[in-house]
C-alpha cells in the first residue's frame, strides 16, 4: 500500500498510540477489580458440585453444560467468525472488520457478564454473581447488540470510539432487558435452571415467574441492536465521505471472505435461537423453525437480487445479507408453536424485505434522513428484528391449550404464580409493547452515546480516508510481492515518462 | 473484470431476471403449501413434550435432540461451508461455488423433507409428516446427493438448471431409499426413535424391521449422486468447453479458500458417517472409524500425488479432493465392527485409488467418453462410494455372533421380526444389490435430467463463457483498486502507444 | 508464479519424488501393521456395548461419547483449521502452512493412538490397547505438540523432516507425558471413565489414582511443543536465510486466511482446556475459566501492539498470536478454583508478555542466540506454556478444602488411595517438577532430532529458496489471470524495450 506515492496523506487525526492503550488497560483492570469483588462461579460449575450432586441425587448429566455448551460453541463461532468476516467485505477494511469485532466483543463479554449479573443473577445475600453457561451465552447475546451498531459504523469510527459503543450499547443492552423483564413481563432469561446458595432473591415474585419469551432476542437484540447503532450513524453523519467512495466497496476475495461470515451465521442461527429456550422440546423446536425459516429467506433474497439487476444478475451483498433475515425475525417466535409452514412464510416475506431494504431503502435513507449505513443493519437487523418482535406478540396472542396442550401452554409462556391466569392476548400486548421498548432504547441511547462520539478526541478518520485500514493498521507492502517484476518495471518506466503521462496518477487517485 | 475491454461479449444466452426469480418464488410458494399441509412438529418437538415425558417417566434429555444435535451442526457445516467452499478453487467462479450450493442446498433441504416425509415418516391416520432433528439431518443428506452432482457441472450450467438438477435429485434420492429399503432391507434411516402419535404405520411390519446400514450414505448419497452427475453431465457434453480453458483452474488464494471446505468436510466427516448412527456404541464405532481411514488417506494421498509429478511436487487438487475419499468409502462400514486397522486399510486404498483417478482417469474419461467432470466427482464420490457399498456388503457378510455379541449382531443390523433368521451372507448380499440400485439409479436418472437440461430455455453459457462469474453474477471492479496508479497509467501508456504494441491483447485474451 | 523467467532458480535439494512416497508408504503400513496387532474398539465403541449396558444398568447416555464428542470436534477444529490456517500468514507459503498441518497431523495422530496406547491404556491380559472418544482427544492433543514445533520451522523444512518431526514428537510427548505421570503424579489422563476388559491393569496402584492435573496440556502440550520446536530450529540455524527476506512476511489476504486460524483457534480453547476435565463442573469450571482469560488477553494484547508502534498502529501478528496466549496459560489451572478475577489477570499478563515477546525477545533471542522461530512460538506456546505450568503449581498449592468443600478437594485433585494424604504443597511441589521435565524433554529431544535433520538427506530447501512454496507445491500461474491484458501488455512492452531498461527486473527481483 502506497508504496509508489503517500496516498493517504498525513493522518493526523488517526494517532491513537495513547487513547488506545491506556482505554484498554483502564477497562481491563476495571473489570479485574469487578470480578474480584462481583463474579464467582455458579454451584454447577465450582468444585462443591461433587457434593450437591449427591445430596440431591443428580447425575453430572444434569449439569446445565451438557445442555447447553454445543450451543453455545455455535453462538460464540456466530459473533466471532460469523459477524466479524461479514464484515471483512470492504476491500480495505477487512483488518478492522474482523480485528475491531474481535476486540470489542472480547470487551463487551466481560463487561456484559457484570452488567447482566447485577440485573439478573445478583444474590442480595452474598453480593455475589453467580455464573455458569447460560450467562457465558447470555453475555455472547449482549455483544451481539453491539457488534450490529458495530456494522453501520464499519470503516468510519476509530477503535476507541467503538469500545465507548460497546461500552454504553452493552449497558443499555442489560437496562433494556430489565425493563422489558420487569415491567412487561417479557424476558431473555430463564433462570429456572440456575441454582443460587440462598432461595430468596431480588424480586422474588418477578423472578419466581420468569419467562423465556424472547429467546433468540428478535427485539431485544435485533432491534434495539439496530436502532441504536442507525441512531449513532445518523449522529455521525459525514458530509464528505464520498471523498472515500472508491474504498467503499468489495473485491473478488473480500466477498469470499464475507461468505465465511455469512454461512457460519446462517449455519448456527438455529443454535442461537435456541441456546437459552426450554431444555426438551424448547430447543428442539426453537432450531427447527429456524432452520426452515432460513432456507426459504434464501430463495427469495436470491430471486429479488435477480429481479433487481437489469441484467438479472446476483448482488453479493443480498446474498450475504437478505438470506439471514429469516433467522432475525424468528427470534422471538422460534420456541413457539408457530408451525413449520409459518416458519416458511416468515422467511419468505423476510428474504423480500431484506432485499428491498438493500436496493431502495438504504439509499433513500441515506439521501433523505442522512444516514450512512455500511452494512445496511437496516435491512439485515432493524426492521426484521422488529417485525420479529411484533409477530412474536401475535403469535403469543393466538396461543391455546388446544395447540400447546394444558401443561405445554403453561411450560412456553412460564404461566406461573401470579402471572397465571394472564390472557393471552394480554400476552400479545405486553410482547408488541417490548417490541416498542427496544426501538426507544436504541433510538435515545444511540443519539446520546453519538453525541458524546461526536467531541473530537477520539481520533476517528478525516473524511477521505475512511474505509481504509491504512489509518489503524500496520499493512504488508503487498503490491511489490504479487507483481515483482512487472511493477518495478513500471515504476522504471513511470519514472522516466513522466512527460508522457499527461495527467499525475497520484492526483487521479485522490 | 472486463475493466478495459468487455472481454466476454454479449451474453445473450444467460439473461436470466425473469427465469431465475419466476422459479425461486413459485418453488418456495410451492413449499409453503405443501409444508401446510403435510408437515408438522413430531412429538419430541411440539409443546405437548412436556405431557409426554411426565406420562413415559422420561427426562428432557430423552429427547433425541441431545443426542443428534451436535452431529446435525457439524453435517451442516458440511453442506455449507465443506461443499460451498470446496468448490470455490475455480480462479473466476468462486461465487457460483459457494453461492449456488447456498442456493440449491436452501431449496433442496425444504423439498428433502417432504419427498423422504411421504416415503419414512408419513402417518396414514392423520395424512402428516411429523418431523425431529433426525428428519432434519437426513434433509442435509439427502442435497448432498444433488450438491456432488453440481461438482461435476460446476461452471457449465446455469441456476435454473441447478435448480432443475436439485428437484429431480432429491426425487430421485428418495425413490432410490426407499426402493433400496423396501425391497432389499437396506435402510439409511433409523425410525425407531421416532415417536409418532399413532401405533400404527404405513407398513408396519416392514417399518418395524428398518435397519441402519448405510448410515453414512457409501451407495444412496455418494454413489448415487456421484452417477447421477456424471451421467448429466455427459449428457450436456460442450465440445468447444476449450474455449473457456484459460477459466479452468485455480489460483493461489481460491486454492486457499477451496482448503477451507476441504478441512470442514474431512474434520466432520465422523459427525456425518455418526449423525444417524444407532445411540451409544453405533455412533461412538461410526467415529472411530472414520476418523481413522480419513487420517490413512491422507497420507497416500500425498504419496501418489507426489509420485505423479514430474519433480514430485503435491498438487492442490489432490489434497484438497482425494484426502477425504477414506469418509466416502467408509460410509456403509462405519458402523460394523470393521476394526481399527481395517479403517486404515480402507483409508489407504482410497487414497490411491482416488489420486491415481485425478491424475489418469478423469483426463481419460473426458478424452474417451465425452465426460467432462470439473471437480473429478467420479474420484472422490462415484468410485469411492461404489467400493464402500460393496465393502459393507463384504463386512456384514462378515459378521458373526463371535465380534458383535448375541445382542449386539442384533442390535446392529436390527434382526428383529421378520428378518430375524436371515443370515449375514443374505444380508451381504442385499447390501451389494443395493448398490447397484444406486449406480442405476443415478446413470438413468442423471440421463433423463440431462436431456431434460438440453432444452434451450435454461439461460446457460456458451462454451467460451464457462467457469465465469461474469455470467450470473454483478463482479467488483477489482484491478482498478489493487493497482490505481500503475493500472491507469499503464492504461494511459496501452492508449498512446496502440502503434507499439504489435497485437491487440483483447485478441490474445480470447 | 514465474511466469517471465525462472524467478526460483533449479530446486536440486528439494526433490522429493522418491523420499516423501517411501515415507508415507512405509509409515502408513507401519501403522495398518501396529493397529492389527494393538488396536481394539473399547468397550463404550464394541458392538457388545449393548449387552454391558444393559448388565451394568446404564443408558445410551452414559457412553462416555456423549460428555465428550462435542469438546472433541472443537478440538480437532483447532488442530486442523486452527493450527493450520494461523500458519497460512506467510504470503507465499500458505500451501505448506495449511498442507503440512494436514499431513503431519493426520499421521501424528495415529502414531499418537499407539504411544500414548502402549504407555497408558495398555491392557496386558490380551496385549491390546482399548480406544474410545478420549484416546481420540488425547491423540488430537500429542499432535499438537508437533505442530507448534511445525511453527518455528515453518518455511525452512522439507515435508520429509516434518514427517521425522512428528515421529520423534508424538514419541517424546507420551514418554514426556508418562514419566511426569508415574514418577510425579501429574496425569493428562483422566482414565476412571474408560472400561477396560479385565480388572487388572499394568500398574494397578498407579492407575488407580490416575489424576487430571494438566487437563488443557499447559506444561505437557505447550511447554514441551515450544521448547522441542526451539531447540530444532536453533541447530538447524540458516545463517543466510536473509536471502529470503523478501518472502518471510504476509501479503493483506494471507493475514485475513490466518485470522480464520486465529478465531477458531480463540473460540474452541475452552473446549481443548475442558475436553478431558472431569465430567461435570470440571467440564464447566474449565471452560468459563477459558473463556475469561482469553478476553482478557485480547484487551492487552492490543494495548500492547499499538504502544510499541511509533503511530500507535495495530500488528496483525500480535492480534493472530498473543491474544491466544491466555488460553495456554489456564492449561493446567483451567479445572482448579483459580476464581474467575484470577482467570483475568492471567490473560491480563499473559497478553502483555506475548506482545512484548513479539516485539522485543523474538527478534532479541535471533540475533544472540541464532534462533530463527518463524511464528514465535517463543511467545506463544514455550513462555506462556511454562508460566502456566508455575502458575498451576502454585494454584495446587494454595487448593484447601475451604475452597473445594472436602469432596470437592478429593475429586478435583484424585486424592484416593496411597496419594490421598499427600499435601497440597507437596502437590504444587510435584507439578512444578513436571513442568521442568518438559522443558527438559523439549530441549534435550529437540536438540537431538535437530542433528538428525541435519543430514543432507531430507530435501529441505536452499537458504535462498525458503518460505516458497514454489519448491514442493505445483502452483497455478496466477498473474496472467488477474491482469491478463495489462501484463501480457507489460511483456510486450517489456521485451520491446529492453534498453529503456536500465537494469534487469529479474536480477532485481532475486
Amino acid at each position: 500500500m502506497g508504496n509508489c506515492c503517500e496516498r493517504l496523506g498525513p493522518q493526523k487525526n488517526t494517532y491513537m498510540r495513547v487513547s488506545l492503550p491506556a482505554v484498554c488497560f483502564v477497562w481491563q483492570i476495571a473489570m479485574i477489580i469487578l470480578f474480584g469483588v462481583f463474579i464467582r462461579y455458579g454451584k454447577e460449575s465450582e468444585a462443591r458440585w461433587v457434593e450437591y450432586r449427591h445430596n440431591n441425587n443428580l447425575t453430572d448429566l444434569d449439569n446445565d453444560f451438557y445442555f447447553r455448551y454445543p450451543s453455545f460453541q455455535d453462538v460464540h463461532v456466530m459473533i466471532f467468525v460469523g459477524f466479524g468476516f461479514l464484515m471483512t467485505f470492504l476491500k480495505r477494511y477487512s483488518y478492522g472488520g474482523v480485528g475491531f469485532n474481535f476486540l470489542i466483543a472480547s470487551f463487551g463479554l466481560q463487561w456484559a457478564l457484570l452488567m447482566q449479573g447485577w440485573f439478573h443473577s445478583l444474590d442480595l445475600d452474598t453480593g455475589k454473581i453467580y455464573i455458569g453457561v447460560e450467562n457465558i451465552i447470555n453475555a455472547d447475546f449482549c455483544c451481539a447488540g453491539s457488534l450490529i451498531a458495530f456494522g453501520a459504523l464499519l470503516g468510519k469510527v476509530s477503535p476507541v470510539q467503538l469500545m465507548v459503543v460497546t461500552l454504553f450499547g452493552i449497558t443499555l443492552f442489560a437496562v433494556e432487558e430489565y425493563i422489558i423483564l420487569e415491567l412487561l413481563h417479557v424476558s431473555l432469561i430463564n433462570q429456572s435452571n440456575q441454582i443460587s446458595f440462598t432461595s430468596e432473591r431480588v424480586f422474588p415474585d418477578v423472578l419466581l415467574l420468569l419467562q423465556c419469551r424472547d429467546a433468540g432476542g428478535s427485539m431485544i437484540i435485533h432491534c434495539f441492536g439496530g436502532y441504536y447503532g442507525l441512531a449513532i450513524s445518523w449522529v455521525l453523519y459525514r458530509p464528505n465521505i464520498h471523498q472515500s467512495k472508491h474504498l467503499n466497496g468489495s473485491n473478488y476475495h473480500s466477498d469470499l471472505f464475507a461468505m465465511i461470515g455469512t454461512l457460519f451465521l446462517w449455519m448456527f442461527w438455529p443454535s442461537f435461537n435456541g441456546a437459552i429456550a426450554d431444555h426438551g422440546d424448547g430447543q428442539h423446536r426453537a432450531f427447527i423453525n429456524t432452520y426452515i425459516a432460513l432456507a426459504s429467506s434464501v430463495l427469495t433474497a436470491v430471486a429479488l437480487s435477480s429481479m433487481f439487476h437489469k441484467r438479472g444478475k446476483l448482488d453479493m451483498v443480498h446474498i450475504q445479507n437478505a438470506t439471514l433475515a429469516g433467522g432475525v425475525a424468528m427470534g422471538t417466535s422460534a420456541e413457539f408453536m408457530i408451525t413449520p409452514y409459518g416458519s416458511l412464510i416468515v422467511g419468505f416475506c423476510m428474504g423480500i424485505i431484506s432485499t428491498f431494504g438493500y436496493v431502495f431503502v438504504t439509499p433513500f435513507l441515506e439521501k433523505t434522513l442522512k444516514l450512512q449505513d455500511t452494512c445496511g443493519i437496516h435491512n439485515l437487523h432493524a426492521v426484521p428484528g422488529m417485525l420479529g418482535g411484533f409477530l412474536g406478540a401475535v403469535v403469543a396472542a393466538a396461543a391455546s391449550e388446544d395447540v400447546y396442550g394444558k401443561e405445554g401452554l403453561i411450560h412456553v409462556f412460564d404461566k406461573e404464580g401470579k402471572y397465571a391466569n394472564r390472557g393471552m392476548g394480554t400476552q400479545g400486548g405486553y410482547q408488541a409493547a417490548g417490541t416498542c421498548v427496544a426501538i426507544a432504547f436504541g433510538l435515545v441511547g444511540g443519539a446520546i452515546v453519538g453525541l458524546i462520539l461526536k467531541i473530537p478526541i477520539w481520533g476517528d478518520a478525516a473524511d477521505d480516508h475512511c474505509f481504509d485500514d491504512e489509518a489503524y493498521w500496520e499493512l504488508p507492502e503487498e503490491e511489490e510481492e504479487i507483481l515483482p517484476p512487472v511493477l518495478e518495471y513500471n515504476n522504471h518506466m513511470i519514472h522516466k515518462s513522466q512527460d508522457i503521462a499527461e495527467s499525475s496518477f497520484c492526483a487521479e487517485q485522490s
